[in-house]
């Protein structure tokens, strides 16, 4: 049973949804499949290139942080999806070794007018590295089932 | 040598970036690594869900994006990564055998002032299934190089 509703969210939370360190394998294998361009793939090119040594794919930094967004809250929720994300900005680039820390801010909660049981969920999603600084922001938007109320 | 620079590059082009069939073991397997929700993840469950059967992530969607521009455009360009997308949104389920054609329009071309060797390039990005509704959209900012002035 779900224990995350629409009812407990509210603007102005904060949850933090842990960590997960990338290393180089790790790192060339998703470039590999989704994202082959050269400072994501190859030492050689990518110090030669502008970021001066191998990068993450933004994709995959993306990817890690939905994975830690399901294990620490997702997970437990009654979500429904998400119709889309805004403003994504890549703040820094992500190397072999670095220790990403997710997590979510709530900005807006949005009962649905047409649809009752349900709502949509305004959400700041933040990565930071190992020196506190951001790596990834963007503004997701996540439907919700409401708590179901009995009418008895 | 790279072939596209951001001289070749002009508002209003539409590249076209070849297509790709999504199965549904490649979805559950995605899906299993980065966004283990149920309606990724099981018949039944996604059956039971608002969707009415299993849909793709949508950074699945996004993943195959990526992968067709790589494949299509940027690996014969003087690419150096991006900055950030705004406006992402997934329009309708991607569900198992769908076929994703990828396509981009570019919007502004805009010089680096500061940079006088590369610049920013504004693209919609577009994806449709096969029956030429659009299933994915966002507007993404790419770097690339200019090409070479020889001062002789």
């Amino acid at each position: 049973m779900a224990e995350i509703h629409l009812d407990d969210l509210a603007p102005g939370q904060i949850h933090h949804l842990g960590r997960r360190t990338l290393g180089r394998d790790e790192i060339v294998a998703f470039a590999r499949d989704w994202d082959p361009q050269p400072f994501h793939l190859d030492e050689a090119a990518a110090s030669a290139s502008i970021y001066g040594g191998l990068i993450a794919s933004g994709w995959h930094t993306v990817c890690v942080f939905m994975r830690l967004f399901v294990d620490g809250l997702l997970g437990r929720a009654a979500a429904l999806g998400s119709p889309g994300i805004d403003e994504l900005r890549w703040l820094k680039p992500v190397r072999p070794g670095d220790t990403l820390e997710a997590r979510l801010e709530v900005l807006e909660v949005r009962p649905s007018r047409s649809k009752p049981d349900r709502g949509i969920v305004r959400l700041r999603s933040v990565m930071v590295n190992q020196d506190h600084e951001e790596v990834l922001s963007f503004v997701g938007n996540v439907m919700f089932r409401r708590r179901e109320t009995r009418a008895d």
